[in-house]
């Protein structure tokens, strides 16, 4: 009687509740999240937050002074490459696409999936890298490059994969802190929709080296996790034709809202995401190719990217469809969870140990009725992960400070980082892990000093002000042909722009597209 | 006798108690100096703390919505020239430079006279512009180019000056957060010395405009004025032969302090400062030219070139002296004023309404005693100001945030600005200011939100690091033209560098100077 009381409270408070002020745990989790910023005066008061949290959540969180530096050196080879050597996969891309569940590839990890992981993790931080997050730009909220040199101006072209489309998004129900806008009170494109990632595809080269054509969705996230812990509330709404599989429907609505009185939106992330995966699908099924589809996303963009495959997978049966997340939140219900895995979805969840996100929402209602699990499973209220999980621990590495950091245990350069040192649970950081360390302080404090590398240190020059002719320091206008359009993205054209030489969006709209 | 009690009191304070931690509104300052910083999280304490320090100090510091945006237009123009135009003031440069005390030419402010303190603030703001404060650079507390490229790299060619020499100065005696110091083991340069400052001469062209050759000394000061609240309880040396003239004595040990251990400073700042202005004056006065010295610096700098204007008025009798000062702090007792007065030396402090630091060492003791000036004038522990004063106000500009602002109204880039915009005291900001509104924000948050200018903004992309060609991000080496060498600047040249064709720092070697 006393387990069923339990349970009943929870959903009673899940059901009537929506007033956040009620739950001092969230607040907590909340400030906390708005404290994890570069200045160093707020961290005493994040640790101490994070200390009374850990001990509610019983997360055993290790502080700074256990760390073992050992004999690592943190002089770091600057003149090595920062990636092992490509090799031929063609001949098991079905085990690395996940065709087995990825049985006995993960612990220890397979050095060919380690490869591909961080493949489709940097896809997922480009999302971020070129998203345009300046509240003064009159783009705030676009991709500051346009696709054609997305890739390039990350340095990710040598991963052999051109995008051919970017996804745009907004939403019909407010999700808290998501939608990044201009302050200017004109803005040049629109101030409903978000950049919300891109399709790529794998070039030639690419395609014969990983044996298939391999399309790639990736679908950006949140940089901070702050707003998750608003969700915590947020009720599931139904997807699919059936109405048993429920997703959170914050999530949901990123991913489905449209209207027609916006420039981006016309169609909802899903349509545009959907047209372009149905024709390319399409096309290189008719040159007679192996086709495959990765959805890849961090965080919000992990939870967008499991909606996407449910759906790719009912309007194309028999395409191999995986989704590599990282730090992705709960989803949906166990039934969500039993519909991806009846249609086929392979799902590799990565997750960081001490990340708080993929325990959204849910982490207050969840972490205590573990025990429960069976009980509980059916009840529509308790999310559930889906799918096999690779768990990387921050202590692993020496060269992370271990002491909690909400933002840095969540940042996608950190999982990164710790999937290239991971050779099996328990063991130590590999030797041979090649990646650059500098890129994990991009925008968190992670790295230990000793390593003398600036933390947050991902940022333009003069915040993006630059002197014009008269000596004045002025925003520069963006270059034309980065300046997003719903002409260039909105539809598509009979054979693939990447096919051909580059078309400027000049010659597209002369071509009457 | 209620009088001389207080002044015993006060007396008593100032020698016998170091311990900052017995004055708790120190302790309240320096708290709001810390906190003064981009993140908004921190503001409302800073604004408590400056409430009550405003009520303690009856600083009436003005709300932020008091404020008169009025018809302002927030639209800069972008394409208007930044300075009114030149002209020539060979005639009249005698009584601009001081030799009346700027009698009748400070309210209204001559525009003659604006424009020549605009330009000493741009060359004092060059300190701070070109000063490499990055800790993990090797090279920190230098300057980041060398000294010909330093106008240019900062857009101040046009000011028509050439840097001779590049000063260097430390400390005997602690100065709290002074010296900036590499967190690096091992710096390619020094760690006991920081770059302070230069001598520059104007050139043949500019000394024509201003009726005669000018030289320069720039004297840097701190960014934050945190430092000086703990300079309140310092002690008064004596200065010169006298003996009665006495200056604070970190001011002094800055300015006075060498060591043949080091690098940079086997002379001190001032042995520095003197050899090469005697050089420079005795060659153009060889030449028949007329000559004149111009002393300027900000907040600490203003401090220096006080001391540097006493030691050239001895060493150089006759040579027309001016110190222009901005936001500098009371630097010595009455017998030190006296002597600067005596020796001819003509000095003008540019001075915020709102600034705290010009009210240092002494802004807790003196404030009180206004009134008993003139009983407690002889008393060598009563700091004096010295010279002419122009007093700016924050609240004649519409552009600027009137809420309390500890680093802002201390800014130098806040002093031009309202320099610019000052007519006469009780005006309203003059339309015709031209100078550039961003410059304000570059290391503060000053200006209204209307205006769309970051805060901050004055940063380098990437905190400096770039990507290598193994494309990882690693800290680029200096530029070997900008390396500091004691050798290319501690010795001179029978013909100044900056009259012949630059010469580098390889030949200057080669020619064994």
């Amino acid at each position: 009687m006393a387990t069923m009381q339990t349970i009943h409270h929870h959903h009673h408070l899940h059901h009537n509740h929506h007033n956040t002020n009620r739950y001092p745990v969230i607040r907590a989790i909340q400030e906390i999240a708005i404290d994890a910023h570069p200045n160093q005066k707020t961290s005493s008061k994040s640790t101490r937050l994070a200390e009374s949290l850990s001990n509610l959540l019983h997360l055993h969180i290790q502080g700074p002074a256990q760390k073992s530096l050992g004999n690592v050196c943190f002089e770091e080879k600057h003149d090595t490459p920062i990636a092992s050597p490509k090799e031929d996969i063609s001949d098991k891309w079905r085990d690395i696409h996940g065709s087995s569940d990825w049985n006995g590839l993960l612990d220890p990890l397979h050095p060919v999936l380690r490869r591909e992981i961080i493949k489709y993790g940097e896809f997922s931080q480009a999302t971020y890298d070129a998203f345009d997050f300046d509240s003064l730009s009159e783009y705030c909220g676009s991709c500051r490059y346009n696709r054609h040199k997305l890739f390039e101006k990350l340095g990710l072209h040598n991963h052999g994969y051109n995008v051919s489309k970017y996804i745009y998004a907004m939403s019909h129900v407010e999700v808290p802190r998501w939608l990044e806008k201009s302050h200017l009170l004109e803005t040049a494109w629109s101030k409903d929709s978000n950049w919300m990632g891109y399709v790529a595809v794998s070039d030639d080269e690419e395609s014969k080296r990983i044996g298939r054509r391999d399309i790639v969705v990736a679908w950006r996230g949140t940089v901070a996790p702050s707003e998750w812990y608003e969700d915590l509330q947020r009720k599931l709404d139904p997807i699919g034709p059936h109405g048993e599989a429920k997703v959170e429907h914050g999530f949901l609505s990123i991913y489905t809202s449209k209207s027609d009185t916006t420039r981006y939106n016309k169609s909802s992330a899903s349509e545009q995401v959907m047209e372009e995966v149905k024709r390319l699908v399409q096309f290189y099924k008719e040159k007679g190719e192996e086709v495959s589809l990765t959805i890849t996303g961090h965080s919000l963009g992990g939870a967008l990217a499991l909606l996407n495959a449910h759906e790719a997978a009912s309007a194309l049966p028999g395409l191999p469809i995986s989704v590599i997340s990282f730090g992705a939140p709960r989803v949906g219900n166990v039934a969500f969870r039993d519909e991806l895995h009846q249609k086929g979805v392979k799902t590799l969840r990565v997750v960081v140990k001490q990340d708080l996100v993929p325990r959204m929402p849910g982490i207050v209602l969840n972490e205590g009725l573990q025990r429960f699990d069976d009980i509980t499973g059916s009840l529509e209220w308790v999310y559930h992960h889906v799918g096999a999980e690779l768990k990387v621990d921050v202590r692993s590495s020496p060269y992370l400070k271990h002491g909690f950091n909400l933002l840095g245990f969540h940042s996608v350069e950190t999982y990164l980082h710790l999937v290239d040192g991971f050779h099996c649970s328990g063991s130590t950081f590999r030797s041979e892990a090649r990646r650059d360390l500098a890129l994990v302080n991009k925008a968190c404090d992670m790295l230990v000093d000793e390593l003398k590398i600036p933390h947050f240190w991902y940022q333009p020059a003069n915040k993006g002000l630059e002197r014009n002719a008269h000596g004045r320091w002025v925003k520069p206008k963006r270059d034309p042909e980065d300046i997003p359009s719903p002409i260039g993205e909105g539809h598509t054209l009979v054979v693939p722009l990447f096919l051909t030489d580059y078309v400027d969006v000049t010659t597209v709209v002369l071509f009457g597209i």
